[in-house]
């Protein structure tokens, strides 16, 4: 299937199952942290039914019909824009059986019913990671939705996540370390109780950037924390589990 | 100061200042939890006025009082023939102007009034890493109060911590990770703000076996994760920054 992509947007290859995908030059583009966040959703089964939330370009959802064989899934994306170029590459990659966008904002999902309550499998997201009124303000508005709790904040994200999954059902979250208090503590108040921790570290003996959550809604209490994951070796290649990671994404 | 011991005790050097530590053969022994707990504890200055929650033999006062030069340091210990120990051992230091036990449940520190509200520094603590009803019962009495959360929990342990800590005063913890989310919900419920955890993991590509974590009452919310400390090296023997710590006590 061909599509026409505006001239502000290019089209990358995947290297996920052949998948393509359209990102916007001046948006935020998709790195490191949603192909981290797909590989370690172990318990994804084929046949999930899976919601992003913040779905962006729609690249976490096209990793995870690539690699984990979901049954469906939705992503809702609040940026008008950013959804369509997310349509466009669902048509490009002939997706459109098992992938939808609703472009609407997450906090609508529970006050306008979008998605049934309790019916979701699998929650990803890596939503914004900067509480409003801190940091920077980037003055480009859709990297500012993106990065910052402009729209919704994490504790709607998590109140959606536990709307959506049913008993049992696990959220995957990617965010940074410095708000892992506030996820861990917004998580329980919301009986999404965190069962499993990775910590990503750019390198040896510097402090963790990036951290990888999954949480089960109605587990008990008992946390495992995984083995850390460097990016870069100390001479600024890439560590072998990266690229391993990378490796198996084309296969 | 020569201390007379019984026979089931023994004296270990400490390998700090020339400390000594009576130690019961049947009861718990300090591990490297203590000493990784004093060495994480990089924002106790000297003159500061510290309790340790749980003193047990009274290796963590030991540490500080060797590596930190702390003015005093109260240790509150349930176990009669435990606090008597640890203060055989304060003699025998010659240490009893600075380091003072009081036998008693930490319980008792809010509603007996054993220490003043908010004045203490720093607390320190290696509280019982199970909580109670889970795991093997060991059938040693010594061993079950120092390993089990028997007399006191978790909460009870938090909750003095917030009673006598002044205004931005620090507690020092470590812990099993499992624990990670308990440890962090009850510090933020009771204004104590986890600032920075360190994981330690027996090895590379073994899941975390003991947490750090600096919680600062009145702190705002932003998390540091340091980077990850591994005890043995693949082939067995103490990585560099195990032997380097320890050998930093002895100078």
């Amino acid at each position: 299937m061909e599509v026409n992509i505006n001239e502000n947007e290019r089209i990358d290859d995947l290297q996920c199952n052949g998948y393509k995908i359209i990102q916007n030059k001046d948006g935020f583009c998709f790195g490191i942290d949603s192909v981290l966040l797909s590989e370690f959703a172990k318990d994804i089964k084929p046949g999930n039914r899976v919601v992003d939330l913040g779905t962006g370009s729609g690249v976490l959802g096209f990793l995870l019909l690539g690699k984990k064989n979901v049954g469906n899934i939705i992503g809702i994306e609040i940026q008008k824009e950013v959804a369509e170029m997310a349509n466009k590459s669902i048509k490009l990659n002939d997706a459109e059986e098992k992938f939808k966008i609703i472009n609407d904002n997450i906090k609508n999902v529970i006050s306008q019913k979008l998605i049934e309550k309790s019916t979701v499998d699998i929650i990803v997201t890596n939503p914004p990671y900067k509480p409003i009124n801190t940091g920077i303000i980037n003055d480009n508005t859709k990297k500012l939705i993106s990065r910052h709790e402009i729209s919704a904040t994490l504790e709607d994200f998590i109140e959606v996540s536990e709307y959506l999954l049913r008993d049992k059902g696990i959220l995957y979250m990617v965010h940074k370390p410095e708000r892992l208090v506030d996820i861990v503590y917004i998580l329980r108040k919301n009986k999404l109780e965190p069962k499993e921790l990775r910590l990503i570290y750019p390198s040896k003996d510097k402090d963790a950037n990036l951290v990888l959550i999954k949480a089960v809604k109605g587990g008990n209490s008992f946390l495992k924390v995984d083995s850390p994951l460097y990016v870069y070796n100390e001479n600024g290649t890439y560590t072998k589990e990266i690229l391993d990671i990378y490796e198996k994404n084309k296969n």
